[in-house]
């Protein structure tokens, strides 16, 4: 049984919350406000207290990481099967993954560098009727908050070690397990420049972090910089729009930025379709593409990340193909159901209008923000043209556990219940052509909690917080 | 010889910067701004790159930081020489050390614990004239930056290893001493917190920091905490006006903060007259003076680092009274008058008027913002009835080297060339009553420097920043 969160009030209440705040801004466990000045970061939302979570469910979470980015990698390497899945995604999304797809088939000849990297999150949230992990997303693109969600940890910790929740320790410590992630991540891109260094007989290689301009996560991003730093890998930081402008790239198809050579193509952007506006930024993917740097990920395995896939992937044949037909990846699935002319489709056309409280339409888009529920999935529908219904899956909603905590934004204590997503980060670096695994970890941890009156779980959108973990039995 | 800084411009400026903000921010080297929301810190003013420093000087700065730690325990259990020092001295400035010092013989019959810390910190300048280090002030108590200067050595150290400074690496990493103030100030602490729980035969006590409220330097104090903390001591904060409310004083005179034994009192407040203004400061002080917990410093260790001590400290009888006729602490010494009836003072009082150019006038207090400069002097003292001048001391100005640097200060990069204040820290535990001392310790350095142009080097009070050493021969 889980303890009861420690309710704390008044001056007990000022007290935590002042610790709280000097502790994570003296760590770091910062983001920065919109619209913000360079030297003037904010504390990131997050809870009071760590959230309770079976130790089971987290435990096999654990378990089935490997298990998921093996899985994947099959997925990758079975080139025919996901360029026709694309291929058919395209048509109803073609000014994203139409494009994507487009910008892969037209570097797919000159592709010299077949091993990837994934630095993948596979989220989860725990229902309340199986109580179950159940998959949310597998994410496999620019998955964040790996770097700030052992701060999480550690500041929760450190609240619970000096009593602060109730004295002696309100919780054990061997209860809260700190992520990983920062390291875990930073591993994960070690391994890949050690494979680039010793193919290509080369060394003092960078990193090169892609990302967005003005995020306002960049703390998080740094802090992998950082451990990637201790561990003898210098990274350097360029946002999307000025790749073309700042790269090179010799007639080896090596990668050089600022006259250092590119291992590892590290992108923390160019996922969601506001982001290629720029005159030169299909034209950026494809010369990253077609290099010698390893890209984490390459654009298929981002394509992998379609939500497409993880509908297919829950069919049973498709899992055996693989060779994954496991029943503790089972055990975390939904239903999820395509919109189209296939058979499921048609049962999922009915069931849309006659239960859509049971469900959550989802885009193929990554990032919050997108999701349509319940009983608003029918009039949105309606409000497309049938046709373009393909775009979109329709998942079963996951019950999830509401747990009494606070969330700590701007100062303010938010008095609402949360419900929490579990997201399992893996490591993977393979050959997309043969399929050989090079390595393959499990990379720590991340709690986000959101009030629990809210749909959207995004945490840089406001939504939501980072959180940590309390295992109980 | 020394380098030449490495002036940078344009987009490595810009990159220097971006990357020195990040790293700050990151890593808790941060300030409150004036009228802060709590959940929104500033990066603390530092110099962009470290500051040139003659090694051997630095290196003597090291040896006789305990010599000093030393001297001050022989001027403290001196009791009547000081106690007729502060009296005198108390006539000048009834207010404030006369009330301290009022407070100590109300305690004088009470004081149950003759074993006091000092957290000290000797401040000197490099003068460019005996290119030998001279002491600015002794400083004896709430000393502070302890917490932040390590982080600045790391941030200068990183920017310099990541190649930022110049490719390869600019500075020899060997050149560039981390402060280890942190650690050293907590180590401090510590000996402090096992010396009570020895002679008292109990554990788990706790430190009691007594602060200011509203403090904007908190972060430093925070990192003292944690230090202190990973070392298995627990620490609370208390406001200095809220101790007569909030503590309780058991019939031993063992001190309780919400119950838990108090064993070390570190105050980083009451050092200003402004601070007394609650109706019960005095007796807080009183109160605490009294208790059996360690007292970081007591009222004498304060009183002792009145200006005027360090005056008569460059006396060499008084000097080998206390067997430190010492030529290396002697070489750090610059010429100190009284501007009493005394022979030097009235030397004193003809040399001001006529070359006032190569003097700073100084009060008692501490904390920046009092002194008055060089032709401003004349006309200030003529403002005062000349009885009261004996409240100040007329100290021979350092000319100090004067380097190329920047500040970086709310992301601006202020283009003046600096001036650096060099600040040992030191560690002691002693008996005022028999001279025993139990611990001493050089505890790390700080590095303050502030435009060429300002006169005053507060850091909070906004005219400076904290920098760390690059040693040269």
């Amino acid at each position: 049984m889980a303890l009861s969160f420690p309710d704390l009030s008044g001056a007990a209440l000022n007290d935590l919350v002042e610790k709280l705040t000097h502790y994570a801004i003296s760590n770091g466990l910062v983001i920065y406000p919109p619209g913000f000045k360079a030297y003037q970061p904010s504390v990131a939302p997050v809870t009071l207290y760590p959230t309770p979570f079976p130790r089971a469910q987290f435990s096999k979470g654990v378990a089935i990481s490997t298990k998921f980015n093996e899985l994947y990698s099959r997925v990758v390497v079975d080139k025919s099967w996901l360029k026709q899945v694309i291929a058919d995604l395209s048509k109803y999304d073609r000014n994203f993954t139409g494009m994507l797809y487009k910008t892969y088939l037209e570097a797919e000849p000159k592709i010299v560098q077949p091993v990837s990297l994934g630095l993948f999150r596979s989220d989860y949230m725990l229902d309340t009727v199986s109580n179950s992990i159940k998959q949310v997303e597998f994410n496999t693109v620019s998955v964040s908050f790996g770097g700030l969600s052992p701060k999480v940890g550690q500041l929760h910790s450190f609240l619970n070690s000096q009593g602060l929740y109730g004295r002696p320790q309100y919780y054990q410590e061997a209860d809260l397990p700190t992520s990983q992630s920062m390291d875990g991540l930073a591993k994960g891109l070690l391994e890949a420049v050690k494979y680039y260094e010793t193919s290509e007989k080369t060394a003092s290689t960078i990193v090169l972090f892609v990302v967005q301009p003005g995020e306002r996560n960049v703390f998080d991003q740094r802090a992998i910089e950082y451990s990637l730093f201790a561990k003898g890998v210098k990274s350097e930081r360029v946002e999307f729009d000025k790749v073309t402008s700042s790269v090179k790239v010799d007639s080896s198809s090596k990668l050089f930025y600022k006259e250092q050579e590119v291992a590892v193509v590290y992108y923390r952007s160019a996922y969601a379709p506001s982001e290629y506006n720029h005159p030169d930024s299909w034209k950026a993917r494809l010369l990253l593409e077609t290099t010698k740097a390893v890209k984490c990920p390459s654009l298929l395995v981002q394509l992998s990340g379609a939500k497409k896939v993880q509908q297919l992937l829950t069919d049973r044949a498709v899992l055996q193909k693989y060779g994954f037909l496991d029943e503790e990846l089972l055990s975390t699935f939904v239903r999820i159901y395509p919109l189209d002319s296939s058979e499921q489709g048609q049962i999922a056309k009915k069931l849309v209008f006659e239960h859509s409280e049971r469900f959550v339409l989802k885009p193929q888009r990554e990032g919050g923000g997108n999701n349509i529920y319940k009983q608003d999935i029918p009039g949105f529908l309606r409000s497309l043209d049938e046709k373009e219904w393909g775009a979109y899956i329709l998942m079963e909603l996951i019950v999830p556990a509401v747990h009494d905590n606070h969330i700590l934004r701007n100062g303010e204590v938010l008095d609402e219940s949360i419900v929490s997503e579990l997201g399992m980060f893996g490591t993977l670096l393979f050959n997309e052509t043969d399929g050989t695994i090079l390595h393959n970890d499990y990379a720590g941890y991340l709690l986000r909690s959101k009030t629990s009156t809210s749909n959207e779980g995004g945490v840089a959108a406001g939504f939501g917080c980072v959180d940590s973990l309390y295992l109980h039995d």
